[in-house]
């Protein structure tokens, strides 16, 4: 069951989390709450299990993950908390409780966002967290940063952002998506593997075939999920992509064929994992799980 | 003369940057160009200058210095960008040109600035600019980490913001400064160093003093310069610090004692060169340079 997997992830990535936002300093107190507030939410650390689960899929030793899991998952929480800032999505709620620049304000939100993209680096960089091999930590590092960057999950904000208002056709919404959320997907699957030291071109190309796929599904269903669910759900305000004009697929395609694109785009992912065998099951019911989620 | 010499690492990094901001894809061209506005704006480069001064100091190729050389001005650069925003100092002049959300807009700018701290770890990633050496490497991503965040120029921001209107002791205004400016500072001498593949502890340890003291004499330094220049010579808006009621030294010491601190620090600094005889000229130049400067 997927979901026994996630919740040991989820611990396992939570309990590293935890231990990573001592302020330095009493004057630094307030800064580090607010990287905290903006890390430790009950998130369903979706990316980091990715990590894991890619480790696994290459029979990798868990333990030299974890520094690879908090970094793809303090990435993505500073992209929320950045992207809920009024100048950008201009958001009050996330999971249901006011968002960092409303909990704190928004300097604070700016700066702990800013904090947290330096200290998944900084999380790479640790050793107790990682494999030991510097050859294959630098080349996490730089899986990182790409993905991270304005050739990816930055870029997908800005081009989000550009297309307000805009009929983006299906290529263009496809590419937005890959950069916004598909480039750190892709990174999570692909650090998971480097991490196990066990990873060769071949089973490094299956996962990135798995995880372009899965990333997808997940934005399809998400877009879906935006239409269909009401914001108790959701734990965010509901239809407000919709609301702000936001390109979505089911706009694009009509509800019933964005379902049947998301499930599409879950047999491609599966597909792709035939060459793991057994040890790739949390990956593949991963897949499952994402076009079957109701929030 | 420390002019010529800093004419030769500003053409030599402002030549690598530039080839940092091709966009990727044509929708995220606004993106690179105000990524490419905040970083190319005719900057003094003075933290790539330590880079490259202290792998001099240290015999080594410059070649292997550019990556660190490039990813500290574009810390730098991405910390400015984000300082100048509404809710932090919100400032329109940033040497003498619109910061970069005037010039653009405050979600762009916000992305901008996200997007170079990303493109700073990306660089020291980059195996034509940097050593070979992975473990070497992994060192210098290690130590940009830490300075760029939260225990370091982010922390110091943060204090920062949290001071204004607050009456700081010397100690306080010091811990401020060594976080917000001091630990950029000192990182560069530091990459600068490792860059080499000449350092060990004891020369380490030397750079570490002289960058401290050079760090702090800058800051006061700066200060100074606050409420000594006028707007034009300072290309941002004069007396600023003392409008907005933010703690200085000149305000807690006096400007003369101000004064011949800076000059202190700057002896302190000169001193801690001597193991390095003339290899350390311009950064024994440098330190002098930064207490005279007049903007």
């Amino acid at each position: 069951m997927i979901g026994d997997y996630q919740r040991h992830c989820q611990e396992r990535v939570d309990h590293c989390l935890d231990s990573l936002f001592t302020p330095p300093l009493a004057q630094l107190e307030r800064l580090y709450q607010a990287m905290r507030y903006s890390v430790m939410n009950g998130g369903k650390r979706i990316r980091p299990l990715l990590v894991y689960a890619a480790c696994d899929a290459l029979r990798g030793d868990r333990a030299q993950a974890d520094g690879a899991a908090c970094a793809v998952e303090l990435i993505h929480a500073y992209s929320l908390v950045h992207d809920d800032l009024p100048a950008m999505d201009d958001d009050d709620l996330r999971r249901g409780q006011p968002t960092t620049h409303k909990a704190f304000d928004e300097a604070c939100a700016i700066l702990a966002g800013d904090g947290l993209q330096s200290l998944a680096f900084e999380t790479l960089a640790e050793a107790r967290l990682n494999p030991a091999d510097p050859a294959l930590r630098l080349s996490m590092f730089s899986t990182l940063a790409r993905a991270a960057g304005g050739a990816g999950m930055v870029g997908g904000q800005a081009i989000d952002l550009g297309s307000v208002g805009q009929r983006l056709g299906q290529e263009d919404l496809m590419r937005m998506h890959r950069h916004k959320t598909g480039a750190l997907i892709e990174a999570s699957v692909r650090l998971g593997a480097l991490a196990s030291g066990n990873a060769d071109p071949a089973s490094l190309d299956a996962l990135r075939r798995y995880a372009e796929a899965v990333g997808l599904a997940f934005q399809v269903q998400d877009d879906v999920l935006d239409v269909e669910s009401d914001t108790a759900t959701l734990g965010k305000t509901q239809g407000k992509d919709q609301a702000h004009d936001k390109p979505t697929y089911p706009a694009l395609l009509g509800l019933q064929a964005a379902k049947d694109y998301a499930r599409e785009l879950c047999t491609e992912a599966q597909q792709a994992l035939q060459p793991f065998g057994e040890h790739a099951r949390p990956l593949w019911e991963l897949a499952s799980y994402i076009v079957e989620r109701r929030h």
